[in-house]
């Protein structure tokens, strides 16, 4: 069996913060690090951590790559995420249905990302709450997977309003569920006409090199201080 | 196109009621009227329509059935519902991740459940939050679909405490998910060891016999007041 080597935190939500502001700070701690950092949302299932096992595989040999696990309870995700090579925390919200930009500060604190060029926020599974809150990330990106239905943009439109790239994930069980791609991209466009919509199978690779090139380009802008 | 006869009711959480004493209050106005009712529960895309108007279906020559569609925005899903044949409001939650007992409280005065049987609240996709809300409901279903994975009790415990029965959504498509239906019977086991577990295919109709039976002997225990 795998040896944990990642730390356990346990953060908590204060709603009584302005968490605006501590979303700056965040972006501020980012910056002086020199760190891009995604947020990473999408449903229970959808598949964040399959994905991010992929991305990091794929982007290790060119950058330090953290991850901040944020999960209800257990620490499954951690393990596996800290088996394809990158820098881990796991945070436990214990019940708490998102990240604010607080406990995402505590985590960056504690993960200690001096040693680390791009890091991942895996939100908990969950497409209402997350979107509520800016956690200081640079970039957020949500997964919507076929299996879920083409039509969720209509059921919860403030986290495709929010996210900066759409992923439409498990592109590969296609061809037994009824997903429109196209009836997919024009609710989000609908909502969010700038959003770039990226299919993908994290299982068979497709579409990979785009999500990737994305990366490397928002990474690249971060660094020129565009961003 | 179908012509929509149904009402849209903006529903607000107010964090400051004693929801113990709201969710008393609803089971009390279901007992008056005899309705006995269902707080199905699941993750966005895991299945709840589908599986509603299949229910909806099987049931509707025996028992008067009326629906309540939470959802953040959009009514795709009341409309469904209503062509299966069942008595159905929408409510809007305006953003709130959740249904809790005021909020289900005014969807049954608006809906009008004295010409009803058996009602469904189809919550608001989410695992995390809803499972925190007792509404009042008679029984709490979970779906949970196969493409989530079989750890998500792991992941989203509280759920799978507070729930009567948890069906195994898209048994259909286990050929092409790596989906071990024992080992999620034995998390579910660890947390809840009295529930329930059927697997089933709203699709492919698979196990719904074993559902349907299961909703009519609670329906049936509810009338002899032994719930």
């Amino acid at each position: 069996m795998n040896k944990i080597e990642f730390d356990i935190l346990e953060v908590k939500s204060n709603i009584l913060n302005d968490n605006d502001r501590s979303s700056d700070n965040v972006r501020e701690i980012l910056k002086k690090n020199n760190v891009f950092m995604v947020n990473l949302m999408a449903s229970p299932g959808a598949g964040k951590t399959t994905t991010l096992v992929k991305t990091i595989e794929a982007l290790k040999d060119r950058y330090r790559i953290g991850v901040m696990e944020a999960d209800v309870d257990s620490d499954v995700d951690a393990i596996t995420v800290q088996n394809a090579g990158a820098k881990v925390i796991q945070l436990h919200t214990g019940g708490s249905c998102h990240m604010d930009a607080d406990m995402t500060k505590e985590g960056i604190e504690k993960l200690d990302i001096s040693d680390i060029d791009v890091l991942f926020l895996e939100n908990i599974g969950n497409l209402v709450c997350p979107a509520e809150f800016d956690t200081g990330a640079t970039k957020k990106v949500c997964i919507l997977s076929v299996p879920e239905g083409d039509d969720k943009p209509l059921k919860y439109p403030l986290m495709f309003q929010v996210s900066d790239l759409l992923l439409i994930g498990k592109m590969d069980v296609m061809p037994v569920f009824n997903f429109d791609v196209e009836a997919c991209k024009k609710y989000v466009a609908d909502l969010n006409p700038d959003m770039e919509v990226l299919p993908v199978s994290a299982r068979t690779g497709e579409g990979f090199d785009k999500w990737i090139e994305w990366l490397v380009k928002e990474i690249q802008k971060f660094r020129e201080k565009e961003v």
